[in-house]
């Protein structure tokens, strides 16, 4: 691993993620305004009683600092002094990461993962990672797979083809590692032996949920398990939404592959969503409670609607030839027989070519007409406008047809 | 009946409906720029070899006719007049039609759907009609609820229910009698005892396909059986696409609950989508081939996604009072509980609201505020908070919470 970042800086934002709840605000505000090391001071000294959060504040002022300007910021450092005397054992941290062979990931560092600095006072001061991957380096093109933990059979074969084929074209798959969507995702992209990252909401030191542990072994050999919570602590509900925002801003596109009405994912959606971010959802059965609130996303057009990896990659703005890696995908045993060329023109036979090519863009000409210059009778002419209005490839307009510039099949 | 229009314009547009395909615009130029009768003459005296269709254009021409301008007229008069020649019947499909208790409605009369004018030059010049329903009057409030011939069983429960749910708050189902969804749709409508209107490619003494034989007799005691082509004609691939128009434009929303690839439905929904209809579309599994252009028109942006009868609704710009009557709904069968309560806040238990009462919609407070506002542990609070931000009421901001003002559930 390299270290860009100085050692002290690294022990005081250790320091801090234990203090803070994930997604502090407050807390990045200050960090960016003084520096960790200094934040991290302040906040001892209020813990120790040396001096006020309110006179803390004051001294911040004098030194012009923006974040002495928040209101509600001597009430804040007056919080964190409170965890900070709790946690005592501060440098402890990076001691347990280090034991079990992970690391603090913080901005600076070559793998820091940049697309999180795009959530603003809500970045995270830093990651606690395991696992061989380089976080930046699979972050760069990354789709995350997630949905409900109460999934369907059809909802796990979605997200698991999903994450296969996505794999197959060097993309990483990111997700929550929980029961459902998030571990049949994972699971794909491991049996692809592709870099996968578990977004976690307790310390990465603990897998959570226990029986995934196997999962989380696996996904430690060729990606990584992530999480800004500090080491031992346990996942608990707002952790959990609040781990959402790191999925969403880690991925260019978030895939909702079940979601019920009250669904976690939704919040992942809401996250990315913010961070304008791409959304997508799977369809699935009206019937069925685990797709009510993938289609409620689509319905409200926050999500586009998509049912395969060629979907999901169109959504992608990236053009980097490997996401399109035409060799890669040719490998993806999973890609079945479901969605047809794209290209409507390929499925024409000799008369519909020749009718389509006797055909203009902007004069409709009449069936006759088109029979004449097609060669063709006028009843195999009907019949092969037919074929291509049916494709999208001719219409009929006012008194007589024309050709569409575009298909749109 | 009521008829509004003279006997001689019926006669003339009853033989026009023999001679011309449906939705020649050049027919239905001559119609608008001469009217019928005038229209019938000209090409009855070009068929008997009384004038050539050349020296009749010019004669159009020294009326300042618009209809003689059109440089295929002359060819398209001489196309008809071979037809009128063949037909020789005419007159007769006006018999016909009263034989089997049918009449030829055509504009002008109370009956007439004027929302078919939409179309234009491609309008038709009347349509033959079978049922006990008055065509204008049932149309007024319209749902066409269409898909694949080859549905699944999945795709035939929905449109069953999709058309019960319609039928039960006073909407008619209109579709095109066909194997699959159109038989479905029809037969809930049907079993509700609600007029449903079939549009036919063929002629209307024909019931094709044969073997719904029993589901169209069914169709005539409350709603209609309707067709632009003339008794005894057979139905063609042609005629189908453009029998799709007029199901388009007859309906304020076209529901496609199962297509597949180049499915006929998709034409319905380009029809609508031209004359700026309502399109929507049910999701399925991505597994399902008879999804796959459904799931298509969704993902290019062609349709709205559906789940049930209230999201169709929700589409209609009718605020007709009779769309929404309680009582109808409360009627419904079939309703399920798939959509909960739509407003989020009546699920929410007493923490949450009070909670939710501490909030502000412009201004972030940090949990301590919020929770000393709300009389609750900050553990408390933050739970609610949680609870409040999945279902879209509240949203964590900046460096603290705030209400969301319109809830996304």
């Amino acid at each position: 691993m390299t270290v860009n970042a100085h050692d002290e800086v690294r022990s005081a934002i250790a320091s801090l993620l234990r203090i803070g709840e994930p997604g502090d605000g407050l807390l990045k505000r200050l960090v960016d305004g003084i520096g960790p090391v200094a934040a991290r001071a302040i906040i001892a000294a209020v813990g120790r009683g040396e001096t006020t959060a309110h006179d803390a504040v004051q001294g911040l002022a004098t030194t012009g600092a923006e974040a002495a300007e928040h209101a509600q910021m001597p009430e804040a450092i007056d919080r964190w002094a409170v965890r900070a005397g709790e946690a005592g054992a501060v440098g402890n941290d990076l001691d347990k990461i280090a034991r079990i062979g992970g690391r603090l990931v913080i901005p600076g560092d070559d793998e820091w993962p940049r697309m999180l600095d795009d959530l603003g006072p809500a970045a995270p001061l830093g990651l606690w990672v395991r696992g061989s991957a380089s976080l930046g380096a699979v972050l760069t093109r990354a789709v995350a797979v997630v949905g409900a933990r109460a999934a369907s059979s059809y909802g796990t074969k979605c997200a698991s083809d999903l994450a296969w084929d996505l794999a197959a074209r060097g993309i990483t798959v990111v997700s929550g590692g929980a029961f459902g969507i998030d571990a049949a995702a994972h699971r794909a992209a491991v049996a692809r032996e592709a870099p996968t990252v578990a977004f976690m909401a307790g310390g990465v030191d603990r897998f959570y949920p226990a029986a995934n542990a196997e999962l989380f072994e696996q996904i430690l050999t060729t990606g990584a398990i992530v999480s800004e919570t500090a080491p031992g602590m346990t996942p608990m509900r707002h952790r959990f939404l609040l781990r959402n925002r790191l999925i969403a801003a880690s991925a260019q596109v978030s895939v909702i592959v079940e979601a019920g009405w009250r669904s976690g994912a939704l919040n992942t959606a809401r996250h990315a969503l913010e961070l304008s971010r791409q959304v997508a959802a799977f369809p699935g059965s009206v019937y069925s409670a685990s797709s009510a609130g993938a289609h409620r996303l689509v319905r409200e057009h926050e999500a586009e609607l998509v049912t395969c990896s060629d979907d999901v990659i169109a959504l992608t703005d990236d053009d980097t030839p490997a996401l399109f890696d035409a060799a890669a995908v040719g490998d993806a045993p999973h890609s079945g027989d479901r969605s047809p060329s794209s290209d409507p023109r390929e499925a024409l036979d000799e008369r519909e070519k020749i009718c389509l090519n006797a055909l203009t863009v902007s004069k409709p000409l009449d069936v006759g007409t088109i029979a004449s210059r097609a060669g063709l009778t006028i009843a195999d002419a009907l019949n092969s406008l037919t074929a291509l209005d049916l494709d999208g490839l001719a219409a009929r307009r006012d008194t007589g047809w024309v050709k569409l510039r575009k298909s749109r099949g």
